[in-house]
């Protein structure tokens, strides 16, 4: 047996978020540090997450008629440089390549923190009328944003996965619906696969992204009543294609500049799923990502291994009928014991132990991850146990989340109270200007808390701004964020 | 009606094949140059191809027990110096980072141009005991090597796209079965999907991979008798294990350096995809890795359009109950003969028109891409006949592909034989003695020819070297090769 030993999180989440979710994040083999600090090695359990967030959500947006293609790391300088707000929001950040082989370059070449400004000079060649739009394309890759704040696995790094979608159309309306039918994905989502709910709404001007007319986002609340940005998408109107002349002949024979999407969603959201989901056990994963989602333990001893094993294979092969992914852990090097740690720590969401006596009742026992029930399950009624058992945690995961995240929010309506429930790990909503005077005035008083955005669904409005007792414009979400 | 026209190929493959395979591919609509000389973009057409492969591929290599992971982009300069003959093989080509921001790195950062140097360090820090071997890790990703030799889109690039395998054993026995399972992936997957005969076999000493024990290549030949490598398996040994530090406690409980492989397959398999299929009218996809398989152009006229349309999608609902991809073209402001000609220089397998008259006969009609044979189908038999039609496609195209591979290969005693054999733009195979001495000065002599490799099944072998005429140790393959 096993002279090995494993090491569970040795801090409550309740009495230092960090450093569990440092712990969490290397003992569950997610990821790894490397030596090059801010960039992680995605271990198999981590990347298999990412694997599947992206099968799904690349089959939605094929769904949507969006076209997956694949353009260059390396970015001239002259081409990052062609719009300005762009170039502003980004240049502090980008990791500049300067010398091949032996040789400097004549232009240093950026890699690329996101890719508007080396997808869209093809853009403008390959758009010539109005026959060539909607042209809807997204992109797979990997982008470099060489940030000195501290860096968080998953949460924050200066390389991260993602998604970005670039989409051009003839005319604003189109753009607007794409816009819509982009935030709903991301919600839904989040929600149905993910169980995390999130905010969604409009950035304010300050926030919105670098190029942007407009920006939407989602908004994840940690335990520690931080914010992090997850999936979004921005509405560039003509700006790019202005900066990039992209130009299309209309159906009147005009030329014109076609309005511009982008948007995005990134490995943030396993952080995001470890910190909300997890536990003083563990990783906790919904069972609608998880890319185990049973495991089974055969409890072996000399005189009954076959019979166990031969009836732990076969129920494998009954889950997996209904599309169930599942794990049998035979492996003899190792106890019972020390794999219900590990598959626990992991977070599968079902355990389920077999040995003799329960092959003796035709039963089996399986303990769920996310509230450590325990149930006799009687062998012939397993399939559909266990599909309704997983339907039941990602349920209850979900409603728990969205409890914690209503228990973080109160309504604010002025700056002392928006102080007290900043000093509460809380998220303010409150009646706001909307101006970048305020948010700036705002930030500088608290510390670096900012806006998070306005949700599309407005309560009634006859305020004045919570901080500057101007005319309130809008409801908005504030609080400190990643 | 479209005032648009869509020009063809204008340039003869037999004619000239540089020209041919540069407008066909951007013709096409594969792929595009970018501003970054050595950097294209993959259109939706082309990058659709490369998911195809990797959907295939990754299944196969999970299927053997594969795991993925995905390291960093950037490497430090230290690590990659780590192994020596790797570094000296790669150096050369390394695009480094020097600045981020405004402010200089303390030490240059290498984009990878393959990663065993910043995977290693992780895996010396994962592996302690046998039982976390075989580890066994695998990664899509985007590399970089900068040559200087004249770029060709998919063959040659400074940025290409493809898997890394980085996988540790206690045992050589258990690598080198790993090597064939592999190589056999390679064959099989290029054989069986991509229609493409290989020539498969060990590399020579002067050719392997910078750091293997032993590369086993797949080796393919393009209508110029020109060679490219393509999916390969290197046999490194406990080269990287040693100078990276990765060691285990075996069952004896005793520290000892585990054995690696690494192997590879690149979107270089498209731009050979491109060079053996295509002809003067444009690409030819065969059907097993065409992301559209199967055209519909309907036949409108104003007074019979709805029926027509209604048929066609009938037929498309039909075609893809049984799995295949269709794609139907009901655009109105492109010509049916637009369209034909179209989808021809886009490589789609099968073409199927239908026309009110064809309603009427309860018929469609098909045209064949490989052969541009046309054939009237029955509608109540359509299912049955595409399918076989499109295993005949890909079964014809993997037949011609090997007759033209074949009659490009002679066998030679001498070096005068083998440069005639040059000169007539073949391939030579021949009796080696298998020096490196040897391999240099016959790539001097002819201008820049070398080995292929070796194959596995070998003719009896009593011979001189046809080159030294030294005792020969191997049959050879060797020639002109990108």
């Amino acid at each position: 047996m096993a002279k090995e030993t494993n090491e569970g999180i040795k801090i409550k989440k309740e009495e230092n978020f960090s450093e569990w979710y440092t712990q969490i994040v290397q003992k569950s083999e997610l990821a790894d540090y490397t030596a090059v600090s801010g960039c992680i090695a995605y271990r198999p359990d981590g990347y298999a997450i990412w694997e599947n967030i992206q099968r799904i959500v690349d089959k939605e947006l094929k769904q949507l008629g969006i076209k997956n293609v694949y353009f260059p790391l390396l970015i001239p300088e002259n081409y990052l440089k062609k719009e300005a707000e762009h170039v502003k929001g980004f240049s502090p950040e980008v990791a500049w390549v300067t010398e091949t082989g032996n040789s400097k370059l004549s232009e240093r070449l950026a890699i690329r923190p996101t890719s508007e400004t080396i997808m869209y000079p093809s853009y403008a060649k390959w758009i010539r009328s109005w026959r060539d739009l909607p042209m809807r394309y997204n992109q797979w890759n990997t982008v470099l944003r060489w940030e000195f704040k501290n860096p968080i696995p998953f949460i924050r790094g200066r390389e991260f996965l993602w998604n970005e979608g670039h989409t051009v159309f003839a005319s604003r309306k189109e753009a607007e619906k794409e816009m819509k039918d982009i935030i709903n994905l991301w919600v839904n989502f989040s929600k149905e696969y993910m169980a995390l709910p999130s905010l969604s709404g409009q950035k304010s001007e300050k926030e919105k992204f670098a190029g942007a007319e407009y920006s939407w986002s989602t908004e994840f609340i940690l335990p520690n009543g931080k914010a992090v940005q997850g999936p979004d998408a921005h509405f560039d109107g003509t700006k790019f294609s202005k900066a990039f002349s992209i130009e299309f002949l209309n159906k009147d024979g005009k030329k014109q500049n076609p309005f511009q999407n982008t948007w995005a969603i990134s490995t943030r959201q396993i952080g995001v799923m470890i910190a909300i989901h997890g536990d003083n056990n563990g990783l906790v994963i919904p069972p609608k990502i998880a890319p185990t989602q049973v495991v089974i333990i055969p409890i072996l001893f000399d005189d009954s291994k076959l019979k166990v094993l031969k009836e732990a294979q076969s129920i494998k092969k009954k889950l997996e009928s209904r599309g169930i992914s599942v794990r049998l852990d035979d492996r003899e090097e190792y106890t019972p014991g020390w794999k219900f740690n590990e598959w626990e720590l992991k977070g599968i969401p079902l355990r389920i132990e077999i040995g003799p006596k329960d092959l003796q009742k035709k039963q089996v026992i399986t303990v769920r991850r996310d509230n450590n029930k325990k149930e006799f399950i009687k062998s012939n009624t397993i399939e559909k146990s266990v599909v309704s058992c997983l339907e039941d945690i990602q349920d209850s995961l979900y409603k728990k989340a969205l409890k914690q995240l209503k228990s973080k929010i109160v309504e604010v309506k002025n700056f002392k109270e928006a102080q007290l429930q900043l000093k509460n790990k809380g998220i303010i909503f409150a009646p706001w200007c909307a101006s970048t005077e305020c948010e700036e005035n705002f930030k500088e008083k608290t510390g670096g808390a900012k806006s998070l955005n306005s949700p599309f669904k407005q309560p009634k409005l006859n305020h004045e701004c919570f901080m500057c007792g101007k005319k309130a414009v809008s409801w908005f979400y504030f609080g400190k964020s990643y």
